[in-house]
């Protein structure tokens, strides 16, 4: 009798809560400030961006939060999502270790992002809100909230940075298709969009003129607010549905893990697979090892410093404690465009501090070249970001074929890798590199914090 | 107490049998020829470009074939498919009809060929074989196979023709990824490609010309085989394994289909879906209307006829008796790939012949109406040939909300359409065409069968 290898969960036993940390923690992560007055970020700096129910929960000291059923109907279009042993890939290793991943790219979005896309847009919805702005990268992030959108009647503008639309238009037809309208980034239907272009025709944009642009729109609409897919508290709460699953499937056969461990960039799709964990492991029922990795390329929990800096590189957001590299450090261009941030999520990185989780990097070829090895062994294509993940849920899987130890993996794959296709083909042509990061680089882009001394 | 919107089943009820719907039949369908001898093709014609087991499996007369144990241990990493219940899109539709699709999307390719693909490949690794070639066109059933290959240790070398090898980049990749071998045909490695490259150095290639340098390349070493992605017996028998599941899954929530509705190109995934619902028909337990979709540009069981034909356009394969609209007919550039295919299954078109199943033809504009609705109420984005089956759905599910009848739809989703953005561009820019067939096409077309007394 074979032993599953899909461990699915019945739609009855689909979380109905969300799991807050923050309860479970010592001492609360330091709060956001404003940058001006140093003073703590209240509500109603908040509410020209944001809807009251996600402010709430942004500091919210419950245990629990419910989720509205509406969100749940929109979850069971692919929720709970397979928890997966990866019996070929073991076998492949020759490794005693016994390696679980949970899949989040079985969402239509293919990521773990539409866990927060869809709640966000939602209480959107519910407070009259009629449309939403955000930036969008590599385009995982705004075709998750066009997705989102199309299911409660929002409308969805995403500012995407120039030079993915143009090198990756695949994700924003992906977007155009669920009913988004896509503006490259630097566009000319804003005052800062206009701004850049008047200095600069051709620019490439960024991230940081892309959230301006997001928020600038945000602004000057009654009916429209932003939405953001990482780094903020709500976020990381929504994306605990992933580890409430994980934890119930985990028991279903019996298991334990021994590690987790998942990929970092703004810290959503880690802290969503490892907090109810961590909750397990605060309450002494189990006691896994948690390790986040990141890249070589933007080594916030690694190398950066925890200090209070911005969360986007134009300096137009609160002052968020948290790791970082400094919010001016521009990472190098390595293909998992969801992990080049200068900082780290302020709960995460607090919950770092307290020694609660662990830290590596690892260089891109390394990661791709586990990509590959789960490719051929598992079939998923998994996206550049969870690659990281699984380069070290190899390598802890060769120390075991060595020493003999049957250790219990459990790794985070939250998205395939369809849409990042070129990257597996520059790792294939043997021409991808590894980028060195020289210290003198942090420490330039330390010294332009922008206060020092809290 | 919401009712399941995905119908899941258990690892343990993955069907263990392929069901062989020629056992049911009043009559066997008509057998292939030999072009010349116009004498029954043997199972030595077919052993240069087959394994035994599947030559075996091409004219079995047994009801149910038993699927092997490495093949079940493959299927295990995406099979059971789930059976998902569209409510979000019936309620968009405001119909009383209950509409379910049955989705192959969640396979490492993305469709519904690796359940070919896997035991093909390991038929053919069983015997010995070290390499199999094949054809492939918009890369679908290429990357099947590449996949299936990198299960079982084969060498898996790819003939992609040139068109498709520069405009979709994607699913090359895909296939390199999984250690396959892509030749853009035609290729300087075969005598064909050499041939057809000294005549037109800058040939965008056909599938015609790639069936060459893949047979070839399989008649060429003693140690290669090929592998045919639809069309065949025992390529429609493997895809039975979508209506056995299908089947259980109905029968959990106490549902029978009044139509079961699937897009036909080869007409492997059509008869996947529906032959183990046929037999229920055959033997009175249910009664079904089982409706072919194909494309308005190539329309072979609608406006074809009943003949003789090559299977390829290039005149190399056996004749096989089936609707065709002649095997030099080009359908027009539609973006269902999948779907441009002169002929249909002689199985197929043997059971139209007798009056079991219906056809209709959609033009493509219609079709990804439906796809664009069902992308912005169900989620996932659909391939372009299943939205021939969704506009079919569509259709009656609104005909339905006039009559107020709660008919039950089966539609079969056969693939994502992640390699497909290009497609929903062109129908989002509002330029897509549909393509009027003049009768003139196909008469001139059929002018040209190769034994027409046949």
């Amino acid at each position: 009798m074979a032993v599953a290898t899909k461990i699915l969960l019945d739609e009855s036993e689909l979380p109905r809560r969300w799991y807050n940390i923050i309860s479970a923690l010592p001492a609360p992560p330091p709060p956001p400030l404003h940058p001006a007055t140093l003073a703590p970020v209240g509500p109603d700096d908040l509410a020209p961006l944001f809807p009251m129910a996600l402010i709430g929960q942004e500091v919210t000291g419950d245990d629990y939060v419910d989720i509205p059923e509406p969100v749940l109907d929109v979850f069971r279009l692919w929720r709970p999502t397979p928890l997966i042993r990866a019996r070929r890939l073991e076998r492949a290793l020759g490794t005693p270790a016994r390696i679980y991943y949970k899949y989040e790219g079985v969402s239509p979005a293919g990521s773990h992002k539409p866990n927060t896309a869809v709640p966000q847009a939602f209480y959107n919805a519910e407070q009259g809100v009629r449309r939403l702005t955000t930036e969008t990268g590599a385009g995982q992030w705004g075709s998750a909230l066009a997705f989102a959108c199309a299911q409660f009647g929002l409308e969805c503008e995403v500012w995407m940075v120039r030079a993915s639309y143009d090198q990756k238009p695949y994700r924003r037809s992906l977007m155009q298709t669920w009913g988004a309208t896509v503006h490259a980034s630097p566009s000319d239907v804003t005052e800062a969009g206009r701004k850049i272009l008047a200095d600069e025709p051709d620019s490439p944009g960024s991230l940081g003129i892309a959230i301006s642009e997001a928020v600038e729109q945000a602004g000057a609409r009654d009916d429209t607010r932003y939405a953001l897919g990482s780094v903020l508290n709500h976020v990381l709460l929504h994306q605990t549905i992933i580890g409430e699953e994980a934890l119930k499937q985990m028991a279903q056969v019996g298991e334990q893990p021994d590690l987790i461990v998942g990929c970092t960039g703004g810290g959503s799709n880690f802290a969503g697979l490892s907090f109810p964990f961590l909750r397990e492991k605060l309450a002494g029922r189990m006691d896994p090892v948690i390790r986040a990795v990141e890249p070589t390329a933007a080594p916030s929990l690694t190398r950066g410093i925890y200090t209070y800096d911005f969360g986007d590189t134009a300096g137009f957001t609160p002052l968020l404690k948290m790791h970082t590299l400094g919010h001016t450090f521009v990472p190098d261009p390595i293909h998992a465009g969801g992990l080049r941030y200068h900082g780290m999520s302020p709960l995460l990185s607090h919950i770092y501090e307290l020694g609660l989780i662990e830290a590596v990097a690892k260089p891109q070829r390394e990661c791709f070249e586990a990509g590959v090895l789960f490719a051929r062994t598992e079939g998923i294509v998994p996206a550049p970001e969870p690659t990281h993940a699984l380069a070290v849920a190899v390598e802890e899987a060769r120390r075991c074929a060595e020493t003999g130890e049957e250790k219990v993996i459990l790794t985070a794959l939250c998205g395939h890798g369809h849409f990042d296709m070129t990257a597996y083909d520059h790792y294939l042509s043997g021409e991808m590199e590894d980028f060195e990061l020289p210290e003198q680089r942090i420490e330039q882009a330390l010294t332009r914090l922008p206060n020092p001394q809290l």
